[in-house]
């Protein structure tokens, strides 16, 4: 009976006709995509983040908007969400409505639809709450070629805005700050925001979203898979003076803590100007900023030039600084 | 450094280009399916069975064989599988690398290419050893029609097999039988059986794994959305004598316990004859048998001749029998 409950309540909240079928497979239609030439995009992500609330947002939002992302990564158009949850037992249904609420409304907000689902219920001590799967199914049209391993010397570097706020508000909604803050996560689906970048700046190389490990880690994956190197200007990435106190009081540094709601973008230095005006009369881009360069180096490095004016190697980040932060 | 030797356990394991590009989505072809006329068939599933090693297969064998299993059931080819991991700490990399190589070895058998994934670790006591969730992408050629809604009065009911092992195999590995059995999971992914089963006979109306909730289960969700009733003959439902037994001595019927690979196929009776002959020739189907016929009743029910002559109803399972089976 608790599994009927559950399932009323994932149905009542995501309820579509493709869900409604109540048959184990979803059969869904491509849309007109320039009739089908183009590749299939897929992605997916477990969730597991610690606690399932947290200024700004939910694991609900976050297993959405996170999936929307990687797929929007790829320059490709979000169009299917497949979702399955294991829940501890215990968990109160009114968490359940919640969450799946907040799902909902991620989904509208990205224009996706969740049309495959799938609960489990674990026994108590046996799961923490609430873990969320998703997978996320998109299209990429015909010729667009956007990935890590397309950075070429010259092109610029942008982030869309200030960074290390996802990280910062879920520590402090864990009570591991011995401080209060006023940082919200800025977990978001980024899709169509992305689909007005590639219109005004239609030769991006990469999209890559900073989430786990943060700007540092993601910048330290491009230049390997493109076989580049990087110089950063420290002074040009954008930092909320909050996140930055934060960071300060931890130890920790804001390149590495994880964005839910960011993008970088990088690409050739004739179409950076058009990119940033774009972003900058978009909600969730007025924050950006060009943060450096793609130096051919086979060294494989990122280096910045810190306000001081020295230059530092920005390193790997070795394992996990935080975990369950997403 | 843990997080990039379980990258690397399933990097190793399940290595495919697409794997391997190190970015967080995969673009992948559609392949020339009747030049994509048809439909995306997706489905997902969460999987918490307890054990993970269990006799006849494992978590990942039953993540690969449930997913495959449900775009089966569309009629569809499944092409591509995501995978998810939530691992607790101090898990063991052995364990890891046989579960990764178990998957492998399902998806080579199934054919299906396992094209994104991720890892999360949570501390220990916050999850229990390993869960996966897995979700699959397939096809659905024009004009196929296959779902629970599709079954017609005089319909011929098959079951591919003896029904009932996986879960006895899952509670005998769990310890909780008071005596010893050989009883092994019937764990399999189906695809390529039900493909040569559309080939014989190809006006198939419904077909559906029966596994949480095992045959009865099945077969009354389906009277629901076909709005129709059932007829079964109790000796006609092929059941290993190992199982029954096992079944006398729990006080269950093996009607409700979980199968995972078995199929009930339901369809016109002038192509029952070519379904089973097929059947009986695949490795998977030999035990296949006709056990009942879709009946014209608004009543929805699931009716049984019994061996002894009478007549009984065969009611919707309330609940779980078995809790993490799947």
């Amino acid at each position: 009976m608790t599994h009927d409950l559950i399932q009323d309540i994932f149905q009542t909240s995501f309820g579509n006709p493709i869900l409604n079928s109540f048959n184990d497979f979803a059969g869904v239609s491509l849309p007109d995509l320039a009739n089908l030439k183009g590749k299939l995009c897929i992605s997916t992500d477990a969730h597991i983040v610690n606690p399932i609330f947290f200024p700004g947002g939910d694991i609900g939002r976050l297993a959405i908007s996170g999936t929307v992302n990687d797929i929007s990564m790829s320059g490709g158009i979000p169009l299917f969400i497949t979702s399955s949850f294991i829940i501890e037992e215990g968990l109160s249904f009114d968490v359940l409505r919640a969450i799946a609420g907040s799902m909902n409304a991620a989904a509208s907000e990205a224009n996706v639809q969740i049309v495959a689902g799938d609960t489990k219920v674990v026994e108590k001590g046996k799961a923490d709450k609430l873990f969320i799967s998703t997978s996320g199914i998109g299209w990429i049209p015909e010729g667009r070629r956007i990935g890590g391993e397309m950075a070429q010397e010259g092109d610029v570097i942008i982030i869309s805005g200030t960074i290390g706020e996802h990280g910062i508000a879920v520590l402090a909604a864990r009570g591991d700050l011995k401080f209060t803050t006023t940082i919200q996560s800025d977990v978001a689906p980024l899709n169509h925001l992305i689909q007005i970048i590639l219109e005004s700046a239609p030769q991006v190389h990469v999209l890559r979203d900073p989430t786990r490990g943060g700007l540092a880690t993601s910048l330290n994956e491009i230049t390997l898979q493109s076989q580049v190197s990087i110089l950063l200007e420290e002074d040009a990435i954008p930092v909320k003076p909050e996140v930055r106190a934060a960071c300060e009081m931890l130890g920790f540094d804001p390149l590495y803590v994880a964005n839910e709601g960011k993008v970088i973008i990088i690409l050739p230095a004739c179409e950076a100007e058009a990119a940033l005006q774009t972003l900058h009369n978009h909600s969730l881009g007025k924050k950006a900023a060009r943060i450096g360069i793609i130096k051919k180096d086979s060294s494989n490095r990122v280096l910045m030039k810190t306000s001081i004016g020295g230059t530092r190697i920005v390193g790997m980040l070795a394992g996990e600084m935080l975990p369950r932060i997403c």
